[in-house]
């Protein structure tokens, strides 16, 4: 096991009408004026804003809007915020929504209070030592923002998406989680999610680090789980405990748990990162569908040993040949997907071959020669992970 | 799942040398006058002490001693440590050692800034609204006080051991945890650690909340990485890995990550408290060795169905009957906590059977009609178990 500082300092509350907490929260967080930030209509449409504006109004807190998040959420807002913010003179950021609108607020609540330009915290040119608070009321389950330090934003022009991972500065202070909210999201967009969490966990779990039973378990509990969990709410939308499950499984996915005492891989998100910046309509979670396995057909070909565990641990394979068993539990969590209605290929998600090779070129210029740490992967090895993806 | 909310801000600082970083975090924690709680002469003897109180002078920061903490802390070294700290004027404790050291460390930390008699807290008669900061250096894996907001503390002439819960206020602001400091255990004191540290998950898994499936996997991970840790720890005490699982396991056991969104039960340990409280030579975790297996058997006669799940899926049990899986599962957690050194009756511990009246009396007395919410137990039932565990 690795030396790790590990701090996770969000209050998360958690259940029904969490919501109408936010005000009472943001005020014991010294907020007065605040930017709500969120993405679609929805969360307009189905008065969820109204209520989150009754609970800080209700607390004496002002706010202004700054609605229109697109996912995949560009540099664009970002600024627009930071104006926004800077002019109006908020004290928070409360973003109402998924990844999209927390990793945008959490852009702007380090941008506002910094005098150069946002990117220079995600290039790695210098640390968010400062950050306006940032408070949440989570509305998708999937990106796990809502308890982490981190952030990924895409560059409008150059088709960039870059993350950034601060220690505890923009973690949120606050995030309200009500299940219910979830009960009117789309299957595919429930399906993108789960994804996502569960591809959260992996990053951690694919480590080349020994010595983390504890961890390990920890990760494998929580994908057996959200697989159980998750054939119910395909079942009935509206399963309160299926949903509450799949919510907190999101959260302890990506908030360093499972990652404590270890290094972290996080290829296959790096590599559908360059898939979505380039095809912007591709959703996270579902270009991690796809790559996800492609990534590990490769892995197991040097190293199945991790592969292989997950396989019989959680995937219920019985097979003693590492190679077989990691084989075996790629097929059982392919079908998984799959029938979550998600892509298996990047052909599916209307990926063309013939852009592989810049993708590749972009990952290795973002990422550096070597991306990975359970199998530390060149770029032929992203090349041929690509194809076998296609 | 029931509603919660949860947070958990302590700065968990792991690995390697852990206990020189208590300095710095002590600084950034704005101490600059602490008191040095700590329990036997091991800690000076191993020159531990000497390394603390090194790190905290390079920070600038002043230190006075309270030493002798015994185990099963009393009421006598609060009262003294209040009167340090008020004398000393000191703005911060950090606990070096075990539970006793830290419970004994937050019941002064709240103490101190209390006008009324600190019991008052223990007792229900207020809540802790201010306490000094608190840091720890861990040196016994058991307790999980470095990462909870609980206490337990002994009544030098009652004979009562009353436990007191916070939400935020006694969390130790920073852990220093260093696998290597728990090297020297003895054999029985790691044992009666891990026992604790078990107990801690089952006393959030035994519970009749249901839709928990995330916490119960989580648990279970966590007891599964625990039984397989262990023994590795007594082929060689000092196998670095294994000794860092279990203390990063005996945090994940009691920092209520567990217990979100369930109703816990917690009879067995308070069982235990009355059994410690009046045989304070009785180790908690041996105690509790002996207590739990018979508080399984007890509430498997009317509620077989979570004890055997966790026989089939911690234990490798295979047996579709509840009562049968529930009974086999039973025997191999006593049949491991025997492998350990643990005792497995009351007997062994030098417990008399004529002091069950007096148990039983004092414990519900302390907790009420009824102990424990799995299965809720009458003073007939908890007889019955101090029977059952003779």
């Amino acid at each position: 096991m690795n030396n790790f500082s590990y701090i996770t300092p969000t209050r998360y509350v958690f259940g029904h009408g969490a919501e109408e907490k936010a005000g009472e929260l943001a005020k014991a967080n010294g907020m007065t004026r605040v930017m709500i930030v969120y993405g679609k209509g929805s969360v307009v449409r189905s008065g969820l804003l109204d209520r989150v504006k009754k609970s800080l109004s209700d607390s004496c807190i002002e706010s202004v809007d700054l609605g229109g998040i697109q996912p995949n959420p560009t540099d664009e807002k970002v600024y627009e915020g930071i104006a926004l913010g800077r002019e109006t003179g908020v004290d928070g950021i409360i973003a109402v929504g998924g990844g999209s609108a927390i990793d945008t607020a959490k852009a702007i609540a380090a941008g506002i209070l910094y005098d150069g330009d946002f990117w220079d915290f995600y290039t790695g040119k210098t640390v968010v030592e400062k950050a306006l608070p940032i408070g949440v009321v989570l509305t998708i389950p999937a990106a796990g923002s809502e308890g982490s330090g981190n952030s990924v934003i895409t560059h409008r022009n150059g088709m960039k998406k870059l993350s950034l991972r601060t220690d505890m500065a923009l973690r949120p202070k606050f995030s309200c989680m009500n299940p219910e909210l979830t009960f009117t999201l789309p299957p595919y967009q429930t399906a993108c999610g789960i994804c996502d969490m569960m591809i959260h966990i992996f990053e951690r779990y694919f480590s080349p680090t020994t010595g983390v039973e504890v961890t390990d378990r920890v990760a494998e509990g929580l994908i057996k789980a959200i697989m159980t969990e998750t054939p119910k709410i395909l079942a009935d939308p509206c399963d309160y405990d299926a949903r509450a499950n799949i919510m907190w499984s999101g959260t302890l996915a990506h908030n360093g748990l499972c990652g404590t005492g270890r290094a972290e891989d996080w290829a296959s998100h790096f590599m559908e990162h360059e898939v979505s910046a380039l095809y912007p309509e591709v959703a996270h979670g579902a270009g991690l569908a796809v790559m996800v396995p492609a990534w590990m057909t490769h892995v197991s070909r040097t190293n199945p040993a991790k592969v292989a565990q997950l396989a019989r641990r959680v995937l219920d394979v019985n097979e003693t040949d590492d190679t077989k068993a990691a084989l075996e539990g790629i097929e059982r969590l392919r079908a998984f997907f799959t029938s979550l209605g998600l892509p298996s290929t990047l052909s599916e998600l209307g990926v063309k071959e013939a852009d592989i090779p810049v993708m590749v070129e972009k990952l290795h210029i973002n990422k550096g020669e070597h991306v990975g740490a359970y199998v530390p992967l060149t770029a032929s090895d992203t090349a041929e992970i690509y194809h076998l993806a296609m």
